[in-house]
């Protein structure tokens, strides 16, 4: 029961928008009405902030629902590629719907292989920027990948896409085969009311809402429904925390580069560091001693590296001064 | 954009406690953290409230969604029965998850033919009391049924259970092949927060906590959480709730008995209606046009029956009012 300081699952350091408290307190009202199945209110202005029609949208309870409506409505038939490492529930969806799969190493330098991707003839999903290691392709680049496949469905799972200033949104109306995931938990600071959404061709939509509709028509309860509206007309708000966000995660980065750290240019809001003076795992567990958790995976070519969320200046200050501590720097 | 009386998904006429604003609104200081994804706290609250072990509690996005890691999780190898008039979407599961299933004629009465679910070594899923026909099995033949399928799994979807004053939960203690499905949607007001859930044995439920964490271990917002949890907190509340509605239904069916109406001898929040005056078609859309929504299926045996849930006594006092203007009577 100890407070740790959670730098561990990328949540925001800052709280959501007054505007979405007060918002979930009215929805509260008529909580004993179903909500609409169709979430009609929410795709209205998710469509009108990011200037498509309502029916270029579908949301679901966090992008992990809207993951696997994808995987099941689309990957089944030629199968799907992503990078080794990579957010690993691709891999879990593949394996649940039985669906072919293949993973293709990242770079040496943990950048994703364009050329590995182009002209393939294979559902594709990337997440950009990449988790866990925060490297972000171009939209010159994505635009290759979904160019090259026209018959297949690329999935650009962009969960971290607003701390990176660079989105591939717009080009769902010049690809239908393009799907742009997101999600509130990050930069809307909504990771507890679960809500995801995905912007694509009028046709795909159509596709996942048939899978919707004969999993769960009432995904999304009157408050999340709520949440997130309210989230999205308080944009100055998280502009703010995101603009803080990247100053903080820039400071880290150089702070920990004077460390001696090796560092990828994360564009997420999370750096992805290792040291050659400790092993990941002990530094992990030292971190955790002194109350700080943070993330490493078991996973080839990365277990010496952590993940480490941006919180607030204040966590990320008592973060450096533990790691100095730990390594006597 | 008219007013409705909506008298057509089984929703309740009573809000939720003001317990649960109270707790949606505390929970919303931390909505930036990810919910726990065991939903510790409100297992344990269900569990106290049925005297079970928390381990034998699983929650989900409504009981659609427990419905559905059921059938995912336990009807995939001997298929499954349920009867030809029942909750549609257990037909929508098994075609969505290509899994065999035989649907039982109910008998002329519309009640169920336990006979023909004893000793049949195939998994079973019944709602009881049954929808939409409210009628509702005892304990004594329920008990036949999980008992003479021992190698089986028995679903009992007791999302109207709370209105019947019977319930199988107790059950669970004896047999280790029953699940009992519950929701908050209808004798808890939060149709609007998703919430449901079921109690079965350790083991079963361990087996749906694995389909669940590999689709989408987040599923509960922390609001909805707060929600169910407050709701199980002011049982004074929705006991004098659940009993108005038993009240009114008892009202409503008697008056509509004395207008030639056929009922069931509904222990659901709905009754389940026809008269011999009007086609079940017309006299739904003369309800409508009056403003009043109720629920006709265009299914074989009941196109004629309506399924009119029972609202507040004002609402069914219009309802009655517009059955004999329309009926002349």
């Amino acid at each position: 029961d100890k407070k740790y300081i959670k730098l561990n699952t990328n949540e925001s350091p800052f709280a959501p928008s007054e505007l979405v408290e007060r918002a979930v307190a009215k929805s509260c009202a008529e909580l004993m009405l179903y909500p609409d199945p169709e979430c009609t209110e929410l795709r209205r202005t998710i469509a009108d902030y990011y200037n498509v029609k309502e029916s270029m949208v579908a949301v679901g309870c966090g992008s992990d629902e809207i993951l696997s409506f994808c995987f099941n409505a689309f990957f089944h038939d030629k199968g799907v590629l992503f990078p080794d490492i990579t957010y690993g529930f691709y891999e879990v969806y593949a394996e649940l719907y039985h669906i072919p799969y293949t993973k293709i190493p990242l770079s040496d330098d943990f950048s994703v292989n364009v050329g590995e991707y182009c002209g393939k003839d294979r559902n594709i999903v990337l997440a950009n920027p990449n988790a866990p290691t925060g490297i972000a392709l171009d939209n010159g680049n994505i635009e290759k990948i979904i160019a090259s496949n026209p018959e297949s469905v690329v999935v650009i799972d962009e969960a971290y896409a607003d701390f990176s200033n660079e989105s591939a949104v717009e080009l769902v109306h010049k690809y239908d085969n393009l799907i742009i995931v997101r999600t509130f938990s990050k930069s809307r600071s909504l990771a507890g009311a679960r809500v995801g959404f995905c912007i694509a061709s009028e046709e795909l939509i159509c596709d996942i809402l048939t899978i919707k509709n004969s999993t769960n028509p009432y995904n999304l309860s009157r408050m999340a429904c709520a949440a997130a509206q309210a989230a999205i007309s308080d944009d100055e708000y998280y502009k703010k925390c995101r603009d803080e966000v990247i100053a903080v995660r820039e400071d880290v980065k150089r702070e920990l580069k004077a460390l001696g750290f090796d560092l990828t240019d994360s564009r997420a809001n999370f750096v992805f560091a290792k040291t050659n003076r400790m092993a990941g795992r002990e530094l992990a567990q030292r971190l955790r001693d002194r109350g700080i958790l943070v993330r490493r995976f078991d996973t080839d070519r990365i277990e010496d590296h952590l993940r480490i969320t941006v919180g607030s200046r204040g966590e990320m200050e008592a973060l450096v001064l533990a790691v100095r501590e730990i390594l006597n720097l």
